[in-house]
């Protein structure tokens, strides 16, 4: 993955050669790389394996980065650190933060473009059709704009139920789906991952919200103990630390529910839900 | 155009209401709308005017009016005016203009993967890979970066055309040459569009500059003499008021010469031409 990101991102030349080198700075070197594995690992269940593959988890990488350095603006969540080192905006600065985060969204759909993507161009339409509809207000951005702006709002559990739905798995499901999409897997397997991957991405957030209440900040490469200062709405917030895990564990059994019909071959996306489970950061 | 873009919009609802109110805050009722414009008749001269055609000229403004949005923000520009009224980040808040700005960008690729722009799926793969190209790190974006960063770089002639090639004329570019592609056209006549469009961009660009320097900030509805404060590189600060003026309408007639073999049909766009080296904003 290292290398697919490393030879889609542009190679720093000419002018604007700072920028693509905080585009660069913000992609590799760190991560979890959660997206893109699970879109490679869906693919994989049903018998992809390709450079297209790679290059579609790639983008979505891009896609997922470029939400980071937005996100940890001064004028959204105000991180330094990401990922073990200084924010975008700390290392380069603000103006490069935006250009670079627009850089690497707009990348993202450039390189689902490329026909080594797949070679059925209505594949190609529909990854970067659910790319726009899984990142946009209706999803990703639209999480994140309930997150900034959920102090004015109720904070019921209705609500954090759909920000986390749209901020957190919105992509996480995507990343499954495509995965299948890439593969040619039935509607029936596409569902399978979409059901799947919901569970996931909810209890992903879930550990998330846990993790930023009771994690280690120089294990997670950032700062914690953030969202209660920021007023923020979470699961921990609503219904207590014990309860939340509780829910991540459920939901977590569900994950695990979708793929029954797999068996072994699954082995691997099993294991990510207890890794996401039990992360530590 | 504006009930396109009214359609192709969010409706505001749900918590995430008021980034949508936002995003139709930035597009609606302002704008030149020089880019759908010219897309849309280049499509027109080649026998297409359907509602495809306007859905992609709306996904442009799309893109276009979130470059505005992220380039009006304190760290960038920092203009508190846009279109006659306040710029997104003062009407509400910076981390809403950014946001509004990643969600138009995204939405733009979502407008343009709709069955509707064009039945053909290469053809709408063709129209998302070129905005990607267009307004990415090797376009607009590129561009942003070098005008903002170029500070740090000779100001020669190469790297002002360069920088005005990417930062407004790749765009321009890109509405000529996808209303020809959603039209048909053959190779010669894409490629006319494309010389048309590139002389185009480039007196555009200039006009900008030579307004920017004697224009009226009430006519402009923005602020007006910034570049020379912001030690920006134009066309003005190489070659002088009167030369660059010179040089646009030079690149006005290179434009008008490009549409030599289209008769009476191509006078909306050589009064295009007319419009854009004498503009007042």
């Amino acid at each position: 993955m290292e290398q697919v990101l490393g030879e889609l991102l542009p190679k720093p030349a000419g002018p604007q050669s700072e920028a693509m080198e905080a585009m660069r700075y913000a992609v590799l070197g760190g991560g979890k790389r959660l997206r893109p594995f699970l879109l490679v690992e869906c693919a994989r269940l049903f018998g992809s394996d390709n450079e297209g593959v790679y290059l579609a988890a790639g983008a979505l990488e891009c896609l997922h980065v470029y939400s980071l350095i937005h996100d940890d603006l001064p004028c959204m969540d105000d991180d330094d650190l990401r990922r073990g080192k200084l924010a975008v905006h700390k290392q380069y600065d603000e103006a490069m933060a935006v250009l670079a985060g627009d850089a690497l969204l707009t990348l993202a759909f450039e390189v689902l473009s490329d026909a080594r993507v797949h070679q059925d161009a209505n594949i190609r339409l529909k990854l970067m059709a659910g790319l726009a509809h899984a990142g946009g207000i209706h999803g990703m951005i639209g999480g994140q704009v309930i997150d900034i702006y959920a102090k004015n709002l109720n904070h019921d559990e209705e609500l954090i139920r759909q920000l986390q739905a749209l901020k957190t798995s919105a992509l996480i499901k995507y990343a499954a789906v495509s995965g299948g999409q890439l593969a040619g897997a039935s509607e029936t397997d596409i569902k399978n991952m979409a059901t799947y991957s919901e569970a996931l991405g909810l209890a992903f957030q879930i550990r998330d919200d846990t993790l930023d209440f009771e994690g280690d900040a120089a294990t997670m490469g950032k700062a914690v103990k953030k969202d209660a200062g920021l007023g923020k709405v979470t699961f921990v917030s609503i219904h207590g630390l014990e309860n939340a895990k509780m829910q991540a564990e459920a939901l977590g059994v569900q994950a695990k529910e979708a793929l029954s019909t797999y068996g072994e071959k699954a082995d691997v996306l099993r294991g990510t839900v207890d890794f996401v489970l039990h992360r530590q950061k």
